[in-house]
């Protein structure tokens, strides 16, 4: 039996999140009797994608069609999204109930966490400080102790938030987490429910999010929040630009009332030459590479035919969306 | 019993360094008991030198005064520096036989790890370059791989080693010590004889150096064991500028032959505005902080009064050189 899968980017998308024929091809190599099982089809910026849904079982693709879906692809078991946040495909109302949506969350937590470590070490010694006098060739001890027994509050504690957390224990810091719940595995020490959150952000000296956007998170630490913060906090955003107020988050920044933030999201990205990110006062802009490896896309693919080979022997599908609660 | 301590210091050295009459206040107040025992004098730049040393029962000083001691300073019975490396000071025949000396080791290695840590990410995911791309507005994505798995080649194995060794293992890289004796505990896997050091310079991803200046250690990672480096290894130097021959490492990093390099220490301190590694390919230049934290005076001076108890018990001093090995 042959199924039809059909692989779909946009030429737009970063080099190392194409679905390109040689990333395939490799992917297929790694995993031949499952492969054979498959007819695959290729399309860039939906050029032939009408086509391909006509017949398509299954579809990776970060940005799936939404009008009249059922109708234009009847087979569509399964689609697959690339990255681990679908903020832009909720409500889900579109994707037709046969049709089972998987996103690709579980693949950035390592990655996360060494992203988070380099972060905190880098606020925590002001290292950009200190590349900056490298620069100006100046000899200037920027002394600082070291960051052991300081706190993280870890908003978010779902794969990168976990690696958060791995990054902030394994330096010595005390981890707390902030989930829907308010219930956290180890390295968490103590949870906070969301609804509870202003009592955890008065004891951060590292405010890590990590959360999707949600209907529930977009907006989370708004200029009332930001305000519980100590002022020689640290702000890292690696999840959604849309958890926090960035407008209130600069002018905190700029007048000094936090000691600084690295942030990897943006509202607009990639962030254009005119933002005022790129000089904000105390601030390292990361261009949404601290989830990211660049074996990406391979891993993607590899995950994509273990859930194949579940599929097949009739098992559920890992990191399956319920439409319902929309993560 | 009343004893008498000076503490002399130079005006040049930095500030976190000095031996203040607030710092020595302080720390009497946090040891009463032992402090007023003590009679004691503060000199700068050796003005007041000879007339204390006709009295002084103990001496803390990173510069002692090396020629006839032993006639200068006949009550004489315990000289403390203020840095682990005693480069300076040997070989220590000017050590008079009935005075004991100690160094500050053990008082670096918390702050060494977390500046290893953040070395080895930093070299990893090429952060120097992303920031520099921050200054340009540029959003350009470097995507490198979790540093996991990797392999960390620690030459010595004291208290900054194992704070390099700590910090290499967190990050899970595979840590190889070389070590005088060919010996190194956990979280060293393996470690070599620095005779057989050859064999170990192959199988760094990042070089790490923390060994004092010794005449054995002096020039010991000369052109052509530099040369048995990875093309894609980083270096850490942490340790002393001596231990490796810097003009070579120089020309190795301007024709792109390794990955990069953070240099703390430096032939020359401070490094002059002329000096080429301010703008050498890939290097990371910090001023000589990666072990030092902002309270290491005070944590000195709690050290010296445990020893002072020690000494007072009856006990051995902690960290007392050995005159024949020089450490």
């Amino acid at each position: 039996m042959t199924f039809h899968l059909h692989l779909e980017t946009r030429r737009t998308r970063p080099e190392h999140l194409k679905l390109t024929e040689a990333l395939w091809d490799a992917a297929a190599k790694r995993h031949p009797e499952l492969a054979q099982q498959l007819r695959v089809t290729i399309g860039w910026d939906d050029e032939i994608l009408d086509e391909a849904l006509k017949t398509a079982d299954f579809m990776i693709n970060q940005f799936p069609p939404k009008e009249r879906l059922a109708e234009r692809a009847p087979r569509l078991k399964w689609i697959q999204t690339t990255g681990a946040g679908i903020d832009a495909l909720v409500p889900l109302s579109w994707l037709p109930p046969h049709t089972t949506l998987t996103n690709n969350r579980g693949a950035h937590g390592a990655k996360a966490e060494d992203s988070c470590t380099l972060a905190i070490l880098a606020l925590h010694m002001r290292f950009a400080e200190t590349l900056q006098n490298q620069r100006d060739r100046l000899w200037k001890m920027i002394l600082t102790p070291p960051v052991a027994g300081k706190t993280a509050v870890v908003v978010g504690f779902g794969d990168l938030g976990q690696g958060a957390g791995r990054a902030a224990h394994k330096l010595g810091l005390r981890v707390i987490a902030v989930t829907r719940g308010g219930k956290a595995e180890a390295p968490a020490e103590k949870a906070y429910a969301v609804t509870q959150i202003d009592e955890a952000l008065p004891l951060a000296d590292f405010l890590i999010l990590t959360a999707p956007a949600t209907a529930e998170t977009c907006g989370l630490i708004d200029r009332r929040r930001l305000a519980l913060l100590k002022r020689d906090a640290a702000v890292v955003n690696i999840g959604r630009a849309a958890l926090m107020d960035y407008a209130a988050l600069r002018e905190k920044l700029e007048r000094g009332e936090l000691a600084g933030a690295v942030l990897d999201v943006f509202d607009e990205e990639p962030l254009p030459p005119s933002s005022p990110w790129w000089t904000t006062r105390n601030v390292i802009v990361t261009p949404h590479i601290s989830c990211d490896s660049p074996r990406y896309m391979d891993a993607l693919l590899d995950r994509w035919f273990e859930n194949f080979g579940r599929l097949r022997s009739g098992k559920p599908l890992h990191n399956a969306i319920d439409p319902a609660r929309g993560y």
